[in-house]
């Protein structure tokens, strides 16, 4: 966990602020949820590796002592907007578009744009079956990295059912699915070689089964989107046409390994459906993307570039979820950008905008005498008053000599030096002013600064 | 702890944002840190009700059956302020002017506006010694306060010195100081009885001691406060002259009872200074405004209005809270608003803009054929590039006769329906439009629809 001084955090609010811009414009609204849920709440939702990364906070009080926790902080957005939607249904819009931008914690081992605390954005809508929400969620989520200026990145895109489909074409008894997909889930973070040792570990497949499994899909997706993110920028400008011949080519290949398998066709037909509805080129289907968590039941899908493993950000539908906390079932499909894996890669690639980083305030008020100290806060207000864009520091320390506080504002970059000095005397950089005229005068200066 | 809707988040930006700008143009700029502090920076901090109130965080993986705590919940914005300073002293400025907008936790009884999740609105300033920092904190909280429309509240203003020059005239052993000045804290919520009964079971102050020294309190304030909390509207035209004249009445009082004590007086030197500094008529010196933490060491302040219990915002000085965290000791003086609180009587007053409360998106996107949705998709995309202004909701069950779209539409109080037909017709509210007119049309209406 993290502090955030003054220039990280608003390098936080740009990238938040343009995420929620686009999110607000496609009609998501925002919700909000406490940081801290009933435990009852999270645990069992996120699979037992989960379970085991979830903070937990110990009973108040006379039971404080018993060391038994009764709440926990929230491990991601999407559990709490089903618990709200299953509370508040009545109150909210047959179809709920929302977004959240709040943090959550893991008690996960830290690594490169990966931290205890961090920060999600997520878009979410329930109420629909409809494919064209998946379209709909990817268009949104990909236009906010967009408009933070990324270029290169790639839509991964599958879907469990298809990947029941495999598994059980690939002769793994249901029960050990979630394990494998765990597994598989990790192939990017401890390679092919780590999968079939956790196959084995958790007696998923042993011997060659594993790596028969392994081999086929590596074959299916035949690192396609590895392909692609090595090419990304020529990918971007390949047309439509191009890029859909792809995902046919895959969707094919999937159709006839899962051959009869019922509910793996119906993820077939689902993942063409979608990508009929996708109005961008930037999609591709990716028969080895897993996700961990244990709540998906439909599409799942990831946004990834190359110079971060992991992704940018994920999601998927998860239409059983709600039903888990009320007795209506709602179906939901959402998707959660990664605020500092964002950020880490913009940093990286130096994509903020230049003023983030050179920021002071447009004024500095010294002051030459202490007895002067109401007389600068009422020149500063004034300032402020006639000046709606402008941002007035008072010195504050008074004691010091007037040469010891210009030093002060040339350090910190002040542009505009406005001194109070006895008998009712007003400088503007150094220019002796009248006091009803300083905030012409600061006005003039403020741009002539800007034009410089 | 709460779900915020999207009303909600909406109010509740709103404040956030206004705040957000005064502090600001006043040069503070922006912190955040993380939630979870160690649980030792906390503890001890807050006092003996503090350390009971705080929630903490049970040791993750083999320690979590021990039952021990590691970390806490940050519990106010001050101390993780302070370990900040000390922690960053080098990379921040002499002067570090800082505003935190963040939540804190408290397992307290909830009332009305006080939560055990809710957000703080700080302002700090380090480095200085100056009672110039005290008066432009009063004056940025009560500008924030201003922008959101308060037009009667009252700073109450009082000095830790003062009070401890009081307790001493009083024949308070110092012992029994802090004790006494949390019984004292208590007397807007337990009232004099309930502050009696606090000075005997802790022995603060026995019998008719007791008695003595609440009407001491009473006599030396003269309940200014209510009196101008009862007359705010009045008050606040009166002019700055006779706000001084009555301040200067109550500091007589305080140097004549407080006699020789220097630290007292002291105090009493502080207080006159502030007054002196404050551009604005609405700070009233109150000597029976205790404030609870322990940390501060000079000037504290409080906001009040009269439709609430409590304060709207409070703060002080606290010399000595970074010097705990480092060998360096940095003076620091701050203040907080209750968010909480101040959303609660802009509620009740009905104060908040219209649009707030009944938000809808510009645009829906109804599709007459399933097969539509990605022709739904372009023009909603469309209709974003084009008006920069604009919010597009497309319809996400493109499965429903297009009547129960509309409807929806309806229902939702959405002005304008765009229907994307078969065979490349358009329309916008009922009227036939071609593709390439859409974006106009919609804008046309928008700006009708304003004008209406």
């Amino acid at each position: 966990m993290r502090d955030f001084l003054p220039d990280d955090v608003r390098k936080r609010e740009y990238v938040i602020g343009v995420i929620k811009e686009v999110y607000e414009r496609y009609g998501f609204e925002p919700l909000e949820t406490p940081a801290a849920e009933n435990i009852e709440t999270l645990m069992g939702k996120y699979g037992e590796e989960g379970n085991q990364l979830i903070y937990k906070i110990l009973k108040r009080g006379v039971h404080e002592g018993t060391g038994e926790a009764d709440l926990a902080l929230r491990y991601d957005l999407t559990v709490p907007l089903a618990r709200v939607v299953a509370e508040y249904r009545d109150k909210l819009p047959k179809f709920f578009k929302r977004y959240q931008i709040q943090p959550v914690w893991r008690a996960d081992r830290p690594a490169r744009g990966r931290y205890r605390e961090f920060y999600q954005c997520d878009v979410d809508v329930l109420g629909s079956r409809s494919m064209i929400v998946e379209a709909e969620i990817i268009s949104a989520s990909s236009e906010a990295l967009t408009k933070l200026a990324f270029t290169d990145f790639v839509v991964r895109l599958n879907h469990r059912k298809v990947l029941t489909g495999i598994l059980a074409a690939a002769g793994i008894p249901e029960e050990k699915h979630t394990t494998a997909l765990i597994a598989l889930d990790k192939l990017d973070k401890i390679g092919q070689e780590g999968v079939l040792r956790e196959f084995e570990q958790r007696e998923v497949l042993v011997g060659d089964q594993g790596a028969t499994l392994l081999a086929l899909f590596m074959e299916i997706s035949i690192g396609i989107v590895a392909e692609a993110l090595n090419h990304a920028e020529t990918y971007l400008v390949l047309n439509s046409a191009e890029a859909k011949a792809m995902n046919e080519q895959i969707l094919q290949r999937l159709e006839s390994f899962i051959g009869s398998h019922a509910v793996g066709l119906e993820g077939v037909k689902e993942l063409t459906q979608i990508i009929s509805y996708v109005p961008t080129s930037m999609v591709l289907i990716d028969p080895s993307l897993a996700r961990g968590l244990s709540y998906y039941t439909g599409a799942i899908m990831e946004i990834q570039v190359k110079d971060l493993p992991g992704s940018l950000g994920g999601g998927g539908r998860y239409d059983n979820l709600v039903g888990m906390f009320s007795k209506e079932s709602i179906p939901a499909c959402g998707f959660s950008l990664g605020l500092e894996r964002i950020i880490v890669v913009m940093s990286e690639r130096n994509m903020f905008p230049n003023e983030l980083s050179s920021y002071s305030p447009d004024v500095m008020i010294a002051i030459e005498n202490e007895r002067l100290g109401r007389e600068a806060l009422s020149v500063a207000q004034k300032l402020r008053d006639d000046n709606p864009e402008i941002s007035v520091l008072v010195y504050p320390q008074p004691s010091d000599k007037l040469q010891k506080q210009k030093s002060y504002c040339n350090a910190r970059g002040i542009p505009i030096l406005v001194v109070v000095g006895e008998e009712g005397t007003y400088s503007v950089n150094g220019t002796q002013v009248q006091r009803d005229l300083i905030s012409d005068a600061v006005k003039m200066m403020k741009e002539k600064h800007h034009v410089q």
